[in-house]
């Protein structure tokens, strides 16, 4: 038969077979564990949600980044294009008890796929706590952060610090309206800091914010970072950022973390939410970020209800492929560890004996009588059951 | 401040909050335990596909039943929105050796939401049994249902056998074209046994189909619907339905499961692919399906391979407001076993407490001292720690 072309998938989307499916399921269980451990709930939240929800809020999310559908009632909807959002949302709109830790396993969708189609359904798992606010709740976040990039076996990784009130403050002493800020952001963001510099002259931006802004760029790497961040923390939000950096980077420290934290001042989040720490986690391994996260006390005041909060969401086929680079997939289990053929008439017998092997956590698999595929499976190493009218036998 | 509108969620979609969401899981567990125990393995599909996919091939879904976007490229997309056939669609068009036992966790779409926009993001729990055909894989389908819904801890199901072939032999006597086929079956899926009969009559069908229609919605009940279902199955394809149904009724029987199997031969799945025995598990704890599947042994073809296949589906959230109405549901587990407040400067006595407490599989939360939330853990049961200079102890 002609294979047409339906049989393939839009780009930047995938299906998972049993192989990738049983690794990403490894990783999964490991993270609900260290999750669950942690005092986590978990939600899900629907997959299909109004075009204003994510539109019409203070922190919307770029209309070209949603997948984007129309109601028999003709209003607009968009896949889910963002889980701290659906999560922040669920916790403004319910009555759920504060403080409280969430998490989820979920899919977003993302219409542009960060510009070239390539990813555009991302499978994440992530935790929100929400409720709790100080630089013991940052660095609570950010040492679990790596507590789960432990968990799944990843190696070579740091979690790469930031604050987006440095970023903030900075432009504080500019006197801009928020449309300028985005504009800003937006250009400091596609790393393009001659041509934010060039924006923020023309709006006729202090010297010094500039300058900073240059500098921003440069200030990433070790503790170091901190020292060098000194002498641009001018403006209040700015110094402010820069003293609660500290404060947690002394925790962490203190935690017997500091070999996994690294610092990039110059992190401006694609999201505009972040109100405080930022962070991003990082392997050689893959060129795109594994982990993002952040604090956005503010979030939630957008659907009507003040939650202070810090979480982050993991990108799961990302990890599976850095894991995969990393040599630590493990190959996926055989499909059973028993295979029990049936002779006609013997069905019963072999009934009896999958219940029997399988109430004593064996995993097994029923046939009918296949000499052929019985011979295989034996080579492959599997206890081949054979049951006939006498009995069940291996063979 | 206001709740606005966009506060709310379309149509048919839901949040699951924490107390359903860790009953889902507590179900999710059950089932994904049970289906590794019978050698299944998990795969999951893209959410998003071509509409072609659905479409243009012979077993399609109908179109308004599909939610629809528009993809850059000027592509229709679809939300998935049959598991059954995205799975036929994954092996058929991938190298997976077969036979093969496919599980998932899936949501599907459905636009329509069964007429009435009710449940239209509908999660679904389900096997698929590829590359085995007989008798006894039809019964070995059955009897894991039966399996599955005792697993999760269901009381009172049924589930209703009946065979795609015993209404399509009727038809074959007709000797109508497609299309016509399509419309009677659409209105004996409504339940218009009149409706139908005046359409075989308008087709100039014979008197003994026409009968054989209007007594299809009365052959329902117990073991004795074979029985009396015999003077109608005068053609070949009825004869052999019914032959296999007595068959696979005599394999349950033997493995002890007849109080759990009831028959109906009116039974027309909504989707038009079955091709041999097809399934419904019910509870009275809910007026509709909770389970559906069958044997669909031509469903593969129209993605260039033959496998022959039986398989099912469950509705997580049907069985979760079933098991609701039984009284099953357990509470939500408090988030934590432990909670640790720390006060200023013992943040890392804390954090030390937190990771040997859940090293040892304790669910801990860490907090900032807060004497108020403190009190009310401790009413609520918690183990509340404290964590000051001099060490933890509990208060």
């Amino acid at each position: 038969m002609k294979r047409r072309s339906y049989y393939r998938l839009p780009a930047g989307v995938q299906d998972l077979l049993p192989d990738e499916c049983y690794n990403l399921n490894l990783i999964e269980k490991k993270l609900e564990e260290k999750f669950m451990l942690a005092g986590c709930s978990r939600v899900q939240s629907a997959a299909l949600e109004y075009y204003d929800t994510y539109a019409e809020i203070k922190n919307k999310i770029p209309q070209k980044k949603m997948f984007k559908l129309t109601d028999g009632d003709g209003s607009l909807l968009v896949l889910r294009p963002d889980m701290t959002l659906a999560v922040a949302r669920m916790a403004a709109t319910s009555p759920l008890a504060l403080p409280a830790k969430l998490c989820y396993f979920s899919n977003v969708w993302d219409y542009a796929g960060a510009g070239s189609y390539t990813i555009r359904e991302i499978y994440q798992a992530g935790v929100e706590f929400l409720g709790r606010s100080g630089a013991f709740s940052d660095a609570q976040a950010i040492a679990f952060a790596i507590e789960c990039l432990q968990a799944i076996g990843l190696k070579d990784f740091i979690v790469d610090v930031g604050h987006a009130g440095f970023f903030k403050g900075i432009l504080q002493e500019c006197d801009l309206d928020g449309d300028a800020v985005e504009e800003v952001r937006l250009l400091v963001n596609a790393k393009d800091a001659p041509g934010a510099q060039a924006l923020l002259e023309k709006y006729g931006a202090p010297r010094r914010a500039a300058d900073a802004l240059a500098a921003l760029p440069t200030l990433f790497g070790g503790e170091e970072v901190l020292s060098r961040a000194e002498k641009y923390a001018g403006s209040p939000a700015a110094r402010e950022a820069l003293d609660r950096l500290k404060r947690v980077y002394a925790l962490l420290k203190d935690f017997g973390l500091e070999k996994y934290v690294s610092f990039d001042l110059g992190t401006v989040k694609d999201l505009s939410y972040y109100s405080g720490v930022v962070f991003t986690g990082l392997t050689r391994s893959i060129g795109s970020p594994i982990l993002s996260g952040g604090r956005y006390d503010n979030l939630a005041d957008d659907f009507g209800r003040h939650v202070p909060a810090v979480g982050f969401a993991m990108g799961l086929k990302r990890i599976l492929i850095a894991l995969e680079r990393q040599g630590a997939l493990r190959p996926a289990a055989p499909r059973a560890d028993v295979v029990i053929f049936s002779e006609e008439g013997a069905e019963t017998k072999a009934y009896q004996a999958y219940l029997e092997l399988t109430a004593a956590g064996r995993r097994v698999d029923l046939a009918a009588g296949d000499a052929k595929e019985a011979e295989t499976l034996k080579n492959a190493g599997m206890v081949v059951l054979k049951a006939t009218k006498k009995g069940v036998e291996k063979i």
